[in-house]
């Protein structure tokens, strides 16, 4: 059974500062649920007796087997799904160092939740293991960012950091990819295996104070050659044929 | 001024059933509607003073300044934009005959709006002028896909079919492509400057009606290969990285 104060606590975990204070979030979906038991502490399984029923191995500081109607008082989603829970914010911590040997991605204020869940995904999907974040760039324990990754959080490395100092470090010694609409085309640059690929804002793209350090600019050709187009492509879908292009190259070399 | 009979039946358009009956629909925040009023009729053009006053020329049968009270009335958006536009939805008819000279998307149930729009600001990138839907694909003046668009529906054409029974007459004469899970790695197959690409739903992928038609079953290869990975990409972000690798081989060829 949850109680009032539960539930209050779990809905809590939709805000930052929550989130924050309690040092935990929420997640909801059987299959992002599974995905997330793999590689999160959990403190908290909340799900219908038939799932509970299912999964008897399921490791968690406590488990509740409750009713739908229980379910959708919790649930932050307007379809509650068969089961909520609540696992603890790890502590991670890496610097860009690590672009000397692999490749990773920068995100200077991506805002949009969603835009990063689906980033994450994409990133887990061409290898690439960690991800540093400008500190105007969403949460990624925000619960639309979490549903977005599809699980994909649990193999996917997302860190928080100062990105103008910590490229100032790291910049001259490494590759600095990054997107601009007056770019050179991606198919006549050299894209390397290792490095940082810089991805900017929704609508004002890279910042300046980022955007120094960059020593790759790069484009995305529209098709045909000149013709008149949207402006942009969305950022997660720019950043899918980004790694999609260098992973490509990386396996004809 | 709006009237509140203007009010409700400008919110109506949220829903299918009344831009079926209306057939209208509605698209908010200036970037977006001036795009459209580029290639749609405008019945209706609803705007702060200053954004009126800065747009003189604007083609629409009805232009009213309003407040920002009015607008927050009648948009549908947690954020109201300093412009609402009615706009007439268009009869196009095309069959799928065209992909014998040309790209096209089809699409199989997409059911996500922001897929969709998503989708279609990838088409106008990459030059593709045609998607056909199925009847159960979202509806593309669903406001959350307009929005998603940015514009893009300007430029590209969006036909409801049958899509099996589009495809049961153009199949062997054009190639089609889908992507499958067991499909062949698409960097080792041909793609061709013509012909059908297929896009699955969200969480099931391309239906047996419809794959019984496909002639290339393709697949994005994950990296490093064999890796443990998500279960499979977006249905928008897999089709940005199939429509730029079939336009990168165009210009090689």
């Amino acid at each position: 059974m949850l109680s009032k104060n539960d539930i209050k606590n779990i809905r809590s975990l939709g805000m930052k500062k929550s989130r924050t204070e309690k040092g935990l979030f929420i997640a909801e979906g059987h299959k992002l649920v599974e995905e997330l038991l793999k590689s999160f502490e959990c403190v908290l399984v909340a799900g219908l007796d038939e799932w509970i029923g299912s999964h008897p191995r399921i490791k968690a500081a406590r488990i509740e087997s409750v009713s739908a109607e229980t379910l959708r008082q919790a649930s932050l989603l307007q379809t509650p799904q068969d089961v909520i829970a609540i696992f603890r914010i790890p502590q991670t911590r890496s610097d860009m160092g690590i672009a000397s040997k692999e490749l990773v991605l920068a995100l200077d204020t991506v805002q949009d939740p969603g835009n990063l869940g689906t980033i994450v995904r994409i990133a887990d999907w061409f290898g690439i293991k960690h991800i540093f974040c400008s500190q105007g760039t969403a949460d990624i324990f925000n619960p639309k960012a979490v549903q977005a990754t599809m699980g994909a959080m649990a193999r996917v490395n997302v860190h928080y950091v100062n990105l103008g100092k910590e490229l100032a470090q790291i910049a001259g010694k490494v590759p600095v990819f990054g997107t601009f609409l007056d770019g050179n085309d991606m198919y006549d640059c050299r894209l390397s295996e290792n490095g940082i690929i810089v991805m900017g804002n929704e609508g004002n793209g890279i910042s300046h104070e980022v955007g120094k350090f960059v020593s790759d600019r790069i484009f995305i050709p529209n098709w045909p050659k000149g013709a008149e187009t949207s402006e942009s492509l969305n950022v997660a879908v720019a950043t899918s044929v980004i790694c999609a292009e260098f992973r490509r190259r990386a396996r004809q070399s």
